[in-house]
């Protein structure tokens, strides 16, 4: 790109951060950062590719809010509270509206949280967004994959298959007799999800393990029990569901095997259940026990009255 | 891209850590890290776009340790001691031979600083890579691009314009007879760049500022010009240039306006030069001098006799 589409692009990301924690933002060949004394640094990088996460043509409002949604989303899991972020663009061409409203959309997240973009790169070629977030998370409390132990209880918050159903939406696949009210709110689900930060902060110290469904339940639950070594079952009839969803018909696949969800899957021990509803009584977010953890390797299903259901999805599954 | 795809991708860059700082690697939602006390935290990210910033068909090996590379330059000219990096790689298709031998160049640089690859993300699309390295430096030692004074030295590391006959000789624009041996020390120059972290670590509490030379001299010394709010004069004949490089009938333009050499460019104060020259005598990096910083703002050329010289060449800048 010409140095003067460049320094448009950057008069897009460059604020002044009201962060004392920021040395030196975007301007130097690195931002110069100061972790807190006794915190760790959770760090997590994502893209997003235009024409594979989202339609090349999408609103990009929803585009930059989504490529910062998913790293928070990430922190969250892990009960990180959102500190800095960067952000490598690839453009194809440097157009002002658009790069106008993909900033606002990023910004409008990143304020929720008092984030601030620290650093950034542009190239130009194909459309792709790429965004690391990070936080901090006190020595010792992060919320792992590997703690689930038999006989927790499994939650998660919100509602599943939103995202999925949002995406048939998108693409034409329309469920029969969509009411324009659920239209919106499952597109909006899609497009501008809420990462769980303030969940993921009071489960710090009550959950034994956590991780963010990015990829549907069957596959990020999947990685929770591999990782804690154990086996689940799950009840179909618990999974939580939107009114909008309640409305359609949906195959179980797609509740549970659809990614982009971006609620938290949790567990907790029975004796601290007590814990968890004092900690989640003002977060204001939904959660739900949809199961347990047993000691037989394994995701089982089954239906309202005990009976094995069995589930097809698997699910995607991204490097790591 | 399928589960068993993700694996097998995921199997190239997951390697145990021997750090300390890496509380959790590869494998979470988020890496756990620990910035030691009194530490600042120097962070870069880059990406390098298939057919943009390399050949399609490039030496995979070639564009793993270019990719660590540009980064580590980056933390170079803020004299950081390199830590951690995350790997965020886009891909058409899921190729064994590729993925081995872009992870082994990826490594081996990494190797040479003791650097742990500790999060990653996969995605399928246009062949796009992004690397973020992390940092430490002491708390308030940074080399940063606003210091340079008036009366200061200006100085660069090894040699200019290499990389960008380099790239010539890739597209086909060959210059008039270049021996093979020339050759393959310009492509390495171009393919291969050797970050200067032991100068950026030596020059901590010597140099004024400094920036790396990513975009060419005329841009990357134009960006510490304008931070610092003064002007230079550089003499073109103590332009270091290599042999291959002196045997070759280049134009001024392309050796101080072509990018991708990775050298450093700093300044010292006069009343530091022998400090400079205790610091940098065992590195084994050849430093030059090669103008000055003076008060009336722009970049200004001479030639051996003193006389001005016009520049057409204006670099590459990117955000920020």
């Amino acid at each position: 790109m010409s140095l003067m589409e460049f320094e448009m692009i950057a008069h897009y990301f460059t604020r002044p951060s009201q962060r004392q924690d920021v040395v030196q933002g975007i301007g130097d060949d690195c931002a110069l950062l100061r972790v807190p004394a006794g915190m760790e640094l959770a760090v997590t990088i994502d893209t997003l590719v235009g024409g594979v996460h989202f339609l090349q043509d999408a609103n990009p409002y929803a585009i930059g809010w989504k490529s910062l949604a998913v790293s928070l989303s990430d922190l969250a899991a892990m009960g990180a509270e959102p500190a800095w972020a960067t952000l490598a663009l690839t453009l194809p061409e440097a157009s002002t509206s658009w790069l106008a409203a993909f900033s606002r959309g990023l910004f409008d997240l990143a304020d929720q949280y008092g984030l601030a973009l620290v650093g950034g790169n542009t190239s130009r070629g194909p459309l792709s967004i790429t965004v690391q977030a990070h936080g901090f998370v006190p020595q010792g409390t992060a919320l792992c994959r590997r703690g689930a132990a038999v006989g927790d209880l499994i939650y998660v918050t919100g509602t599943l298959g939103d995202a999925a159903v949002g995406l048939d939406l998108c693409l034409g696949h329309e469920p029969a007799s969509v009411a324009p009210t659920a239209r919106d709110y499952l597109l909006t689900r899609l497009n501008q999800p809420e990462p769980r930060v303030a969940v993921g902060l009071a489960l710090r110290g009550i959950a034994s393990s956590a991780i963010d469904l990015s990829d549907g339940l069957v596959a990020d639950l999947g990685h929770v029990l591999l990782a804690s070594g154990v086996g689940a079952t799950v009840d179909l009839a618990r999974i939580p569901r939107s009114a909008a969803l309640k409305g359609l018909i949906i195959p179980w696949e797609k509740v549970v095997g659809g990614g982009d969800d971006y609620e938290l899957c949790f567990t907790v021990p029975p004796n601290r259940q007590g814990q968890l509803e004092a900690a989640l009584h003002d977060v204001g977010c939904a959660y739900t026990p949809i199961g347990v953890i047993v000691s037989r390797n394994g995701l089982e299903w089954c239906d309202a009255t005990g009976q094995a259901v069995v589930i097809a999805a698997t699910g995607y599954r991204h490097f790591p």
